[in-house]
């Protein structure tokens, strides 16, 4: 970490094409420490002027007395390589890259790569290029550009912000600044050449300023590292509110496998983000309101909400975005629901607790209310709407002192008004530990993104020791994928391959009517569309009729399919098709995901998807969070699925997807069968990273 | 409609209760028609005084000399009955009652009942009673006592509120005055004696003031004719933003059938308003926002919409949420690209547009681009993402004209701005046309609630002449319920219902293996939960097995089940399992439901939902809407389902359902197996009202 507080803290900084002009890109930063008042060196370097914007300058890098801490480069970007150079050679710690440009095209690319290595040699870390900069205002350290800061000056908080996109965070800041949210740091990564998000991530999770870690980008490079880096956020108790753009499954690659098509890359950042503690963040607003209650004081520190509420309507509302959220609202005790009747006869419902309009006579009721609702039991979060009382002033003045005595003595919970308010009033509210909200909805929404997610963990970014799982042998069709998998302990349904009609009758006889039929094939990867699956063959006439038809379907489809054989296997009826498969994702290696398997697969998009490799508990906690989960503990009277050794299997398969990530890409067990007897996987399909599928 | 002239638009209004105190609820309308200089008559009613608020007063309502349009009762509730029937006796049109209390408690409910058949009779409309009132700013009407309007007097404008809890309306109309929206009329209806939500939109489908129908409700007691005022708004060209609270399904009855399950009171409202083409809005501030752009001025002609940014970042971001709000971003031709990049050679992308912020040299660019871009083909809606540009006066001043021009331009698009402004800035691009956010994310959503929804229409209310469909006899076992469905066109599954094992056997080698066996009871509903179904029986040697261990399960789960024999059906393999069924809605009355089928329903919860009848097109793009039906358009290969005699049949049994709705609860079809030779029910289940299920 040492090597980023000279990023992020620096006791001295040089501004390599400082400007007198506080409004060109070279003068910004100059002009922002002075507003600043920042503590440490600045040291100027333009070669031109013996001082700038009034503070003493040099004529080159080489000329300053001491040490450098950090350089800040504005200059053309032709000149960067030679500037970072001459840094390396004055040993200074950490460079800022603001210039354009640098990164793109084939030979900027090139040589930003070469300037990072060079720099990580040297001991130099950079931001950038293409970086709007950072501020910290503990520190009062503003090394950037942003026009953001023109009209919206930081208060000093809490709340770190840590963007990828400049243009993006800075507007992020231009609207939590507008809200009055205080903020410890803000960084731009821009181009990413060495220093990341996930970096500065781990800078605030250590920074005792930072309460709040607020993150925004478009993708990442190394999935691992972000993830390692939200996880210790989570284990700091700092939550992670994060937003990834890009979404859209528009472009979403054809896959070679289901797990493939059903882990495009957001899902899979959607999974870690969520595995490893972080709400994620659909909207920029959204963003700002949850910054804004984890801001505002102390979190939810459980799911449990209590809505006080003047209007019945706002009461239901605010009951069915709590529901949408996963917040409960647990109901009062009857003995605190009598007592708050006889403090206000039309007061209803047990949470919401209505006090009902009849309480205008005398506002002060709504806080004793809401007094008696929170003695009665504990909650993790307070909602009090309080709909145009503070634009009526009569009506303000009966309720301003006990609604703040009532809010003094609950130090440690979060409480969120939502109401019509004057600004003066809404400013009112915040000083004395508010956070303010006009709509019911959102503020239900903020309230759920700040407690805690009760989701399915992540235990590390970093697998354990784990038993040796490396596969050898040729993968490519189904039986050679069975059995290299069932020597790592996954169990399928008992089949047999076959050459001709009469061994496939006799296979058949001794299995028993129906089986079903599937071409063995290294060229057929979805046996299906190929013709080459036959269902339910009720007798050895159908089968014998089957064999040769599926063959020639099968040839029609792809005429150079070399076929190995058939297999038959066992119809088997009843048990929950579950999906179990892996995926080798280009950001953050392999990932496992179970859901709704069989013909439904792609339509239901029923999965829980984690980091390979999960435990079995891990894999049994994915496995209940999807539909298919929830069948196999039994429906309509259905006796339950081994959901045990589903779970292992699972475990299991993600340690062969870890242990095989340089060879492997992806691995489908599509269906397993869920049975009360055990999971038996019908199909079997390796990809490896060499097939082009 | 001319009955409810009286009360939107009276010519004459008496106040029974008026006060000279213009905080209470009698003197409030007083204080708010003064304020508005309504042009009609006022008649304060009040037995101490010969003027109030310097209005000249009446002893009593028989003391009036002339006609009385409307009378606002503001008297306690105990005096509420005498007034109405003096009204009566006088005349009266139209009868506001603001008293509350009225409605609650059984006799309140009798004695309120009473009052609304009686001034049926007597040509006397009522609003209320416990209604905040109404208001109509064309003419100056405001015979209310919302103490809303005490901080925020609404601007004559185009838009129409029929609320139903006047608290909720009343918090939605100070969002949306504070956000600079205009109104036509608001009512909040109350307890729905007589006049209710419906019958106001129906008014303002109407009136020539009023372009955009806002409504909010918590329930409704005559669900065809809120239908009916729906598809009237629709007809008209005026869209209708609907809330609707209570979605919560916690308290949701334990249904009868799974289509009772799955078509709880909200699903159907759900269907309703999208049947009816009404857009339902999820929060108020949702509501707001949509109202925000339908109220700024032309509406989006289709759903493709323009993004020009100067962020790519927020370009993503807003293609993100285009893409999940079903709104398309068609991109702008090779040659407008290259005129684009002409102007601004960082300029990149064909939708969004984005300008990159090398336009920050000449920020009139951004106006040449957009320009070129709205030339290039036909979109619905722009949005200008402008970031920070109103907040540098230098740079606003580049856009401001040129950006106005543009606008003026094209007349007939409606034009978001997505920035963050001083508000004299938001003010001026209001002036000139402009609809003005800060979150990207909440305007697309608002221009896509305003765009054309693109559902399935619901085509009207009341159904057409229909065949005759009406069932006779017993419907109570599986076996009765086929046959006399089947004499409605609906097709089965070969079967045969048998007594013993020897016609078992009989019946299932006729057939062939492997065969279902179901039990056969009028006293049993659901088959599988009391082990009366046993699947894929292989030979005869397991059916004879099977026979008794069934008989033993079912008695052994319901001891006095009446068992009549058993149902030997052909195991039917392959195919699309769907869910077809219908349900008596209390507030609807018979809608349809089709979907995932089979062991999925309930887990699956993918399903459409419609007001019966429906018409076989209806059937058909209800089923293609759902998983299930895409499902039938064939997967990996296979054969597509015969579609349209499947839609053939949901559309008979929508039929059935309608003609038979005096007598049947509900029927489930589940499932029904969609096959490339036909559509075959392989169960059915008639619940009738008069079972207790």
């Amino acid at each position: 970490m040492e090597s980023l507080d000279a990023l992020f803290r620096p006791r001295s900084v040089a501004i390599v094409g400082a400007s007198s002009d506080p409004n060109k890109v070279g003068g910004r930063p100059l002009a922002f420490l002075k507003k600043a008042e920042y503590a440490g060196r600045i040291l100027p370097v333009n070669p031109g002027a013996s001082q700038v914007q009034g503070i003493a300058a040099f004529g080159a890098l080489a000329d300053i007395d001491g040490p450098i801490d950090q350089a800040i480069v504005a200059v053309p970007a032709g000149q960067v390589l030679a500037v970072a150079d001459q840094c390396m050679a004055l040993g200074v710690k950490a460079l800022q890259i603001f210039s354009a440009g640098f990164g793109e095209g084939a030979d900027a690319a090139r040589d930003q790569a070469a300037l990072a290595r060079k720099a990580r040699a040297a001991g130099m870390r950079i931001l950038g290029p293409n970086s709007l900069g950072l501020f910290n205002t503990a520190d009062g350290f503003f090394g950037t550009f942003a026009t953001a800061l023109d009209g919206a000056w930081p208060k000093a908080g809490s709340i770190g912000v840590a963007t990828q996109s400049g243009a993006f965070g800075s507007y992020f800041f231009g609207m939590a600044q507008q809200r009055g949210l205080r903020f410890s740091h803000f960084v731009a990564t821009g181009n990413e050449s060495d220093v990341d998000v996930a970096d500065c991530i781990a800078f605030m999770v250590q920074d005792p300023q930072t309460r709040l870690i607020v993150t925004a980008m478009e993708g990442c490079k190394d999935g691992r590292k972000l993830a390692a880096a939200l996880c210790a956020a989570r284990d700091a108790g700092k939550p992670v509110l994060a937003m990834k753009v890009g979404v859209s499954q528009a472009g979403a690659q054809a896959a070679a496998t289901h797990t493939g098509s059903l882990s495009g890359e957001d899902r899979v950042f959607d999974a870690v983000l969520h595995g490893c503690g972080a709400f994620r963040a659909a909207s920029l607003e959204a963003l700002v309101d949850a910054a804004c209650v984890a801001g505002a004081g102390p979190l939810p520190a459980t799911r449990d909400l209590l809505v006080v509420t003047t209007s019945g309507g706002i009461g239901v509302l605010s009951a069915d975005e709590a529901e949408a959220t996963g917040l409960g609202l647990p109901p009062i005790s009857d003995t605190a629901h009598t007592d708050i009747r006889a403090l206000a006869a039309l007061a209803d419902g047990r949470n919401p607790v209505d006090t009902s309009a009849g309480i205008l006579a005398d506002l002060g009721l709504y806080a004793r209310i809401a007094a008696r609702a929170l003695d009665d039991r504990p909650f993790g979060a307070v909602l009090c709407y309080l709909a145009h009382i503070a634009r009526n002033p009569a009506h303000w003045a009966q309720l301003r002192e006990p609604l703040y005595r009532l809010r003094a003595r609950h130090p440690a919970l979060p409480f969120v008004a939502v109401l019509l308010a004057p600004d003066g009033i809404a400013a009112d509210l915040e000083a004395h530990g508010f956070c303010v909200f006009t709509d019911p909805s959102r503020a239900v929404r903020a309230i759920a993104a700040c407690a805690q997610h009760g989701g399915i963990d992540q235990p590390s970014a970093v697998p354990p020791a784990l038993p040796a799982r490396v596969l050898h042998g040729s993968l490519a069709t189904e039986s050679l994928a069975k059995a290299a998998l069932a020597g790592q302990g996954l169990r399928f349904a008992p089949e047999r391959v076959v050459r001709d009609a009469d061994e496939a009758a006799a296979a058949a006889r001794e299995m028993g009517y129906p089986v079903v039929l599937k071409i063995v094939s290294p060229d057929i990867a979805h046996k299906t569309e190929a013709g080459g699956v036959a269902l339910g063959v009720a007798d050895e006439a159908a089968l014998r009729d089957a064999l040769p038809a599926m063959h020639a379907r099968v040839l029609a489809y792809q005429p150079e399919a070399r076929i190995e054989g058939f297999l038959v296997a066992r119809q088997m009826i009843g048990g929950v098709e579950v999906l179990v498969g892996t995926q080798c994702d280009p950001v953050f290696g392999p990932v496992v995901t179970v859901g709704t398997g069989g013909v439904l697969t792609e339509l239901a998009q029923d999965v829980a998807t984690r980091l390979a490799p999960v435990s079995a508990g891990v894999a049994r906690a994915m496995l209940l969070s999807t539909k298919a989960g929830r069948l196999c503990q039994g429906y309509r009277g259905s006796t339950p699925a081994d959901i045990d050794a589903l779970a292992a299997q699972i475990a299991a398969l993600s340690e062969v997807a870890w242990a095989n990530r340089a060879t492997i890409a992806g691995i489908d067990l599509n269906p397993v069968l869920a049975l009360p007897e055990g999971a038996f996987a019908l199909d079997a399909l390796i990809v490896t990273h060499g097939d082009s599928a």
